[in-house]
């Protein structure tokens, strides 16, 4: 898609008209006077939150935001393949694709050795190697992101709509009473019908999303610790005429005398953003000097760029910033230690971890935090799991953000060391570090939702504790080559993937249909423990298998039961649980996720994407165990 | 995507509360009293041409249709992959894809030979052939098809709504007046506030798209010709438990006693479409008796289902029709032979041939008629093409309709025949007129548009006459993996496809830039002649380039400047204009399209994506003739 050719217009591109590009949104009225969970703000970790839980018509969400209504432009850009991921789940990735800028290959730009005043093209690669995803790291302005989750909240079941213009002004935690709301929150209203009115909202859980100066933050106590300046960038948005010709490539420029510039290229094909490293100016321009012009940002970028031209034609939005990589010890109001309290108060995103634009982290783990937690405080609104599940979601979102932190440190620090450092050595470090960029290398250690790799060579590739690292698979039933990733949607289910042994088709005798059995009648099976009566068999635990065969030697009505299952109000059979590997695409699921092809084996995969367990096929009593240990009995 | 679980519910199924999946539609007001072009009808013809027009705000369109607001459920479903490619075209195909369901494999069952009052699985097919599109085939309730017509056409730059309720009375045509809207129709209003109400509007061109009884194609006293009734199928869409293991898939199903029933699977996961023969019915039941119950047709079903069983528990929408293949002699109201005379009114789709269902061509056939007006109106009423192109409508489009008809025609037979016909006999007819169903096989005769093949042999794999065939190519600025034939977008502009001989990458001296500068510079150039002053260059010809070497390898700056260009307010440059072969990942398009790598060649292709010409790089000449039959100077 080509648009922004004769200016930044924000909102819908597809719309002709620019004036109707956003249309009126936001939930009229007050405030409830009680939810279940109150979010504060619609930045990337609210909104992830937010629509999460709005997928829920039985829980009461409310998600509140300062500003008077959705963001139109700016701010952060870049979408990790992991990201993308997520965006399948939450069903808008198609859009996201389309839109979207794709990043697909990176160039390296340093001094020329025979004129060091002038730069130089040093490197190209790849920017994502091959099989780490099947979705691209693309950009795409943050507020079309926005807008994509603000159209599936107000579709799905619980129509969930922002209330702008609500600042916070504060929490009180109520740790006596015997109120399941144990939180109080007080609002003031900032647009100006409703100018200074006060609201009051009790809530059994309040997730602060409101960014790095968090009001939530502040209200538990914890605050945001790590360098609060150490470089000082000016970021921009540009329609710009040049000749450099990487323009339309994600680039890495170093400069001998004049500092570094990035340059990432944008949505619609015009539109780009250009990084400036600020400490290269002149004393009186740089850090703690917030009212740099953006005409000084633009001279700075043009010093780098020699002997290529730059002639900005229209500046859509600009800002300095300094890199500040700060942390929370602690992402809910429980202190250390005292494990028998229960969190009901949680921070996200930009409130409790900051990072450098530089690597395009900060959105992409903000939003993975609203992941973790919306399906957690789901399970336990909806009675499906035990409240000390919540523990886990600091446990593991800090010890995330803290490893990402160390990473944009040690490469804000590359990015920015351009006098002494090797180009080499940077474009070294960018390929070995694109899992972390790409948001792949995110892993949980073994605790209560993720079990020890006793079993992980059962499934080589499918890491427990990491993403469920997709492949393609033809669908049994209809001969559909799909993603079997894309079946984890975000719906709050599990998912059980049974690897069948080889030879094995769900017939009599063999470990598919004996496991099949198992959940399906077992006492001690986790499906009929924790699926509520008089829900689909699979409301709960989604049972698909993987079978060695190629599709057309499967009979799908030789299945167990339990991989036909009939569902709904007609008892329609489900033909979407069977998949065999696309061996005419040359793609075997078993090779590329190293399963063992004699044993097969079982791999839990969380509501969030994150593989919890491998587990051999017949391990019914290690698979009854990890379930038991967070779930609840219907 | 899985929905319809608990019973068919029209409308977008990502919308969870089904109230609001079909909002408040439809142009409020009366009539304009004066348009340029007036569409009867908003069928897919109907709808495709008035999208396409609604893409030029300068053009005033008015569709009106009988019905009372949008179409909910039933009718067509086939989207073969060419209607797919234009989807892509209008912008909407990646929702088509993720909504839709997938045709991916046909099966055939035949009498069981040991006990043949059963049906046995006789054999199975890749229902596209390898390479044939980059789009598969699918199929979709009708209705929805429509929805994304509308969404497109209400966001379009002329911001276009049907007027409902409208009931076309009568045509008359001014063949004596200067008025340049020469005629006049009477719509009397259906709905219950303006009950009776006649309204009167004046168009330079009407075109009916109002399905087979077609009130317009009787007011220029045309007819269709041809069968009417030669055999009944009752055919219904069911939500339904059975035990037949092909249910997901497309199923030709012969009987020995009982005749034929063919399975579609539809959207959704569980709905799923079944067309029954019912000549085969009892003789009370059968032809010409509308009033079979929908018991009758699933008795007839289960009959020829044995030993299936097949417990229907929803019906959502079901009818019974007698196959009729009937075509008008002419498209348009100009007589044979008068072709002085200028047409004024047009008739599409249905109005001016019908098909049988069975092999899904009908509505795709309906909407390329619909591509193939639109942008022949546009050229004309924007003062770029002569009136006399017009003529060209007719003429490609009723030669189509025929071929297809006899095509229509003896799969009816062969579908019908059950008793005496081969089952492999039945299979081999299908694998062999697998283009024709896909919609690749048209193909238009040289003509005022469609070059003779002369140089054909330049391009071996983009036949002339036929749609350009699309292949992956790289785009050389951003190392973007893309389809080259998404390229051609529904705007009504003219692709110039320059194939670059070997070792061309534009520079001086090279066939590419001597193209180009002919192009740029040259009195007789097409560009110059006919594109209007202060205009972006590629507002009429969008010329491309497609070199031989890696992406990697050409230098994006070194390129002449037409592809290059500056553009729009800011002359911002288009760095999406040159692509090279994707060698990595195996698809060099040279080799794909039979492209001659020692001279290179010229494609010329329409704005609704056929092929005009193939050209030598140096044929200026034959270039500018080409163009100066139809264009006008601007």
């Amino acid at each position: 898609m080509q648009f922004h050719l004769n200016g930044f217009e924000p909102g819908d591109p597809e719309i002709a008209d620019t004036a109707q590009r956003y249309p009126e949104s936001g939930a009229k009225g007050a405030l409830p006077a009680e939810v279940d969970v109150l979010v504060v703000g619609c930045g990337p970790a609210g909104l992830t939150l937010a629509t999460q839980l709005a997928a829920f018509p039985d829980i009461k969400t409310v998600i509140a935001e300062q500003k008077t209504g959705p963001l139109l432009r700016g701010q952060a850009d870049g979408i990790a393949c992991r990201t993308v991921e997520m965006f399948e789940a939450f069903g808008f990735s198609e859009k996201v694709l389309k839109e979207a800028c794709w990043i697909n290959e990176t160039t390296f730009w340093k001094p020329d050795d025979r004129q060091p005043a002038n730069i130089a093209s040093s490197g190209r690669i790849q920017d994502v190697e091959d099989g780490l995803s099947e979705f691209p790291h693309v950009v795409l302005n943050q507020a079309r992101v926005h807008d994509f989750y603000l159209d599936v909240m107000r579709k799905s079941p619980a129509k969930l709509e922002p209330h702008y213009a609500r600042r916070l002004i504060d929490l009180h935690i109520d740790t006596a009473g015997n109120d399941p709301h144990r939180v109080t929150a007080r609002f003031e209203r900032v647009d100006e019908a409703h100018q200074g009115e006060i609201e009051t909202i009790k809530a059994r859980y309040v997730v602060g999303c409101d960014g790095a100066r968090s009001q939530v933050r502040k209200s538990i106590g914890r605050t945001l610790e790590g360098d609060s300046a150490n470089h000082a960038w000016g970021v921009m948005d540009v329609l710009a005429v040049t000749d450099f010709p990487d323009v339309r490539m994600k680039s890495l420029i170093q400069s001998a005398a004049d500092g570094s510039i990035i340059i990432i290229p944008r949505e619609g094909g015009y539109l780009f953003r250009i990084y400036v490293e600020m400490d290269k100016l002149d004393e009186g321009e740089r850090v703690g000097n917030r009212n740099i012009a953006a005409d000084q940002v633009i001279a700075a970028a043009r010093r780098v760029f020699k002997p290529y031209t730059l002639d900005v034609k229209e500046v859509a939005w600009w800002s300095v910033y300094e890199i500040g990589q700060r942390l929370c010890d602690k992402f809910d109001n429980v202190e250390d230690g005292a494990a028998d309290e229960l969190p009901c108060v949680f921070i996200a995103g930009d409130a409790c971890h900051t990072h450098s634009p530089k690597a395009g982290q900060g959105m992409n783990v903000s939003m993975q935090d609203g992941f973790n937690l919306g399906w957690k405080l789901a399970s336990v609104l909806r009675g499906r799991a035990k409240p000390q599940l919540l523990h886990t979601y600091s446990g593991e979102r800090q010890a995330v953000a803290k490893e990402l932190i160390d990473f944009d440190r040690e490469w804000a620090k590359v990015i920015s060391s351009s006098k002494g450092a090797d180009p080499a050595e940077t474009q070294r470090y960018f390929v070995q570090h694109g899992r972390y960029t790409a948001g792949t290398a995110t892993r949980y250690r073994p605790a209560l939702l993720t079990g020890e790799p006793t079993h992980q060579h059962l499934a080589k590739g499918l890491t427990i504790g990491t993403r469920f690292h997709s492949a393609p698979v033809i669908r049994v039933g209809d001969a559909m080559k799909i993603e079997l990733g894309h079946t984890v949607k975000a719906d709050g289910r599990w998912r059980l993937f049974a690897f069948a042994p080889k030879g094995d088709a769900g017939q009599a005798g063999g470990r598919l249909r004996a496991l099949c059995d198992f959940l399906a009648t077992a006492a001690e099976s986790p499906i009929r423990k924790y699926t509520p009566a008089g829900a689909d068999i699979d409301a709960v635990f989604d049972v698909r298998a993987i079978v060695q065969q190629g599709h057309r030697d499967v009979a799908i009505n030789a299945m167990p039961p339990l991989l036909l299952p009939a569902k709904g109000k007609f008892g329609l059979r489900d033909y979407e649980k069977v998949f065999a590997p696309d061996l005419k695409g040359g793609h075997d699921i078993f090779d590329m996720r190293g399963v063992d092809r004699a044993q097969g084996c079982l791999v839990i995969v969380r509501p969030d994407q994150y593989v919890a367990h491998v587990l051999p096929m017949h391990a019914y009593e290690e698979l009854a165990t990890y379930f038991d240990g967070f779930m609840l009995t219907a």
